[in-house]
């Protein structure tokens, strides 16, 4: 079953076309918002009530915009080089289509949030929410991860920004959601499309690379490279786009209390489902950080610090639980080969934060949040200024509703697509290898395969 | 002597009852802060002379805060991972104990400093303070690397935690020190707690496992990240809770010029005490980041830059002789064994750290500081209106005993408790070994065993 | 053809000495700039209409600061660890030659910008413009690592922010050119210099040490630890010394734009160069950065967001192509042995900067700037009040000229002085070698020599 996964033509074409279309959409509808313009008038700072430049909101955001950069790229990056045999893909891949992404989300998301007289003005507050974006296609393709070539994965980030912004715009424009950390849009929707995308791709015959699915001593130290900066800049991402001021501060402060409670009930389980007690790394590497995606829908909400607990609590123990029972059980029953884990990290913790969300916005009070807070939190303005916190809880329930329907059904579609037998996917028995679309150096074949190699003996005396 | 090392119920047991303590404490006393709730009204704002967002506190230190935390979870994890088998335990057991530890900082701090009708209010300063406090924990770490089981960790940082903020009360609110940096009250704590922790904890034997006790190549280098991060970001940390304003600032570019002329003495003694000259991966990775330590208390004083230099260039001298010579000497005559050498790069460069910065006060004068600057940088108000920069001096002296007392006496007793035989410690034989706790990948037992193998040797031709 | 390569006393000796030069002239010259004084009086605020204490320099630029001292640390020191065999060499001896550099750069640097009654005033943007300046000599070290002594290199960072500044002096005040994110001043002129540099020390025998001048599969993974770090915070690096407000933001963006398209390219060439179609780490770890250097001086300026992805789109091309054709050819017929390819990654895509650079300043106008932006952007002020864009392109592309220049000249004068056979550079054979200046664990010896080793068969049967 020799598949031809020469990608000398294919993928130039692709990564030139999308890049050519890139520049030609940017020069047709992209310019600066005023704010980061030259062209920024006194007159006009006047009237937003701007008296120096510190008030720019680049001074807001810049510092988490950074923050959620090194989580895209080298968080996610690096947490997938956990195979012994894949690092190169891992760390490459994921920089190919993050780089496309982030370009294509800026002109998804402009069309619809930041589009005025025919120009999609961006600014810091722009390059975030396309990281955001961005960041739904690296949790899909850690379900898909050793499995697809990068011109599988180019395509499917095309779709995918696609499909993200329009499932945003439903829940943040016309459901009127709060979701600032993405539990909902950015997490449930990325990890369930990539489950139905990678049920689709299903390899029957993916036993024969299964040497090359674990992980090598120091594999698995890099990959807790990406884990601690996943974690630790996890408050700057659930944080990053919420309103300036209080908002921003009690985001972080919750998902700060969120993510360290996680690392213990992760540790607990990992040791206590383990015969002899000892630590998994896959567990340690992965649902450390449920927590994180369990408040980013309500971290910036009044959601007090011991609730943030209790949700990183039970995420860490529904993670732990998910890598050693669930994960077997999709993949021998439902056909569903998740490399990474991503029901455990993303889909289970992104279900149960836009729970915890709805919750948290049905019992939101005048006497918490002030009637001044209560209505800049949920933005309870205009269209939406009689709304009452509890049918806010409603709304927010939909949204989960919502995401996970656009992501079954755009990954069924993406799937579909990404099936056709001409994008250059390895065959099974060489899953989860570099060797297949990088120079890989001479040690991985003269020296570690010897490692490996059962005639590797020592020599006999 | 066969230890049981199966921590199947013990580890989890402590996990869970330890964050089910959090939860219920930080329930009944855990609030947010005005700067982080949504109730901060306009009219509470005026009193306090904000006129916009960006004078939220969150702005002056979040950026610092998240230095910080690379530091703590990225930092001393990866410092500690320069042992060839202890990569998982270094960064595991640190994530571990440091999620733990800022959750009961947090508490034991706020209890102090930020308690409020019955409240504690938490803003991102107390995230910054509770890291701090678990640094000092993390330094005990090093002491106790390789030779400790994750439940001893989490029983250590329990009390750790306790004393520190106990020490921090007394010298910062009871003698009224300027420690901004933490010479005093996280480096020399925190070191001298830790090496009476592994003196009490004495293992005659451990020379079985010294073939373990060393570094590969790789291990080196992913000891450098901790290292390079820790070297950086140290600005941040001795800037994080100074003044807003020029304080932070000074204190930033002290950090920096201290740590650079750190780096060059580090190099220059560790070529000149070796034989042929070549330079030792241990001396880089520690002793070039003593000048953060020493100028922790005074970097936020006027000391001029090339005051800080000067501070650097001793302690990097101090610091590399202290490798070469006076840990074979402690462990050797005073059975203190020390794994990453904390006496080195902690101990002796935060007494240093508490005399310079006593120095620094006493010679304080209005000419340098004018009058204002003057009682703001020593908090010269209230109680302390009349005391004079000599007489700040003597007490900022006295910090460095009462955190050595606190030091000696605490680590005694936590040791004492940490030596009962129901820990899960390993065996003298088996210490610097992941095996003993993690669920390790084949490569290490197959491969990289075999190279350290002596009977692996070239087949006979 | 053995060498001395023991550095015993020469080491120690320069670093001591270059150590105890700077604490002589940080006493005599360097002080706090006011913002960073405990003296900042309110008068003095007042005067300069700084109301509160978040619009001190400090808040603007400490954020972006952080990135940039990333960038010289870890981005360049783990971007050199590529080869399999000198990590140490890579991030110890680029951290030693930045320690240094960046004292001694701020010490240049401050005589020709900052100097005030006979004292340099620093503050953070000082600290900004010394790791700019060390890395023009990081960029430098990378055309001849594995081939230079320790002792050589700090010789090289002496002469080399010597003449950086001064050709900055040139640059900046003299022909008042625009340069913010440095493609002439830190790019051109650093890899010029180090080509010329790497000329004058030409190795004919360096074949001998041509088995360790490739990569291993995980040296490749921790060169991308600098590559992803470099990328990631490149944004902040060509925006960091911009002025306030929105050239910080634009410049930002247009980084963000640039270098997110020249990853597409190269994957493009990479795999489009290569028989098999397959990706070259080579080419990854280096020309994906090329978009970031080639946007360095245009980036604060108004070139649009599509004007940036059209440099990254160029300069991933150019760059890939650099080092499949150019980097063999300068080497085997210009005698130009270039380690890392500083020629394809700095030298080219600087160039291209600085010309992008001086058409974007040609083509300004007060329709897209503002006529109040247009002299900000340019400071079109004092003297300069009467230039128009097209004479200050005219002034842009000069900059080019003197900068290759002063580099070519430089370097010469540089390169003649470490050919003296007295600093201790290795022989031929030797080069790329950690083991010649670093103690070096044992498994390098024993181990990993084995698997390189051809009598390492697997035993017969």
């Amino acid at each position: 079953m020799a598949k031809n996964t020469n990608l000398r033509w294919r993928l130039p074409l692709i990564c030139l076309l999308w890049e050519v279309a890139m520049i030609i959409l940017f020069g047709v509808f992209v310019r600066f918002t005023p704010e980061a313009s030259a062209r920024w008038e006194e007159e006009e700072k006047k009237q937003n009530n701007i008296t120096s430049d510190i008030e720019n909101d680049f001074y807001y955001r810049y510092p988490s915009f950074q923050d959620v950069h090194v989580m895209i790229f080298i968080g996610f990056g690096f947490l997938m080089t956990f195979l012994q045999r894949y690092g190169f893909g891992a760390v490459g891949f994921n920089f190919l289509l993050a780089s496309f992404g982030i370009q294509w989300a800026i002109l998804m998301q402009g069309w619809f949030h930041s589009f005025k007289d025919g120009k999609i003005l961006i600014g810091v507050e722009n390059l975030i929410n396309a990281d955001f974006c961005v960041g739904s296609v690296c949790i899909a393709f850690g379900a898909i991860l050793g499995k697809s070539s990068p011109v599988q994965l180019l395509i499917m980030t095309l779709f995918q920004v696609t499909l993200f912004s329009v499932n945003e715009y439903i829940l943040l424009n016309l459901l009127h959601v709060i979701d600032a950390g993405g539990s909902m849009t950015i997490h449930t929707f990325g990890a369930y499309f990539g489950l139905t995308v990678t049920r689709i791709l299903y390899r029957p015959n993916l036993e024969q690379s299964k040497d090359k699915q674990g992980s090598v001593y120091h594999s698995d130290i890099f990959a807790m490279i990406g884990t601690i900066f996943l974690w630790m800049y996890w408050p700057s991402f659930n944080s990053a786009v919420s309103n300036h001021g209080d908002a921003q501060h009690r985001a972080a402060i919750n998902t700060y209390c969120s993510l360290a409670a996680c690392v213990l009930t992760t540790m607990a389980f990992s040791s206590m489902l383990e015969k002899k007690g000892k630590l998994d790394m896959v567990h340690i590497q992965n649902a450390t950080l449920a927590g994180g995606v369990a408040v980013g829908t309500s971290a910036e909400m009044m959601l007090p610090p011991y609730g943030s607990l209790i949700v990183g609590f039970i995420c860490g123990i529904v993670s732990t639980i998910g890598y050693v029972y669930l994960t077997p059980f999709l993949e021998s029953r439902l056909h569903i080969q998740d490399t990474c884990g991503i029901h455990n990290l993303h889909g289970m913790p992104g279900i149960i934060g836009g729970i915890v969300g709805a919750i948290t916005a049905a019992a939101a009070t005048k006497r918490v949040y002030g009637s001044e807070g209560l209505i800049k939190t949920f933005d309870f303005t205009g269209d939406y200024m009689n709304r009452t916190p509890m049918v806010q809880g409603g709304y927010q329930a939909a949204g989960i509703f919502v995401s996970l329907a656009v992501a079954f059904v755009g990954g069924a579609i993406v799937g579909g697509i990404l099936k056709l037998p001409i994008w250059g996917d390895a065959a099974d028995e060489n899953c989860f290898e570099d060797d297949v679309y990088w120079e890989v150096p001479e040690d991985e074949e003269s020296g570690l395969y010897h490692m490996h190699d059962p005639t590797l003996k020592p020599a006999s005396p």
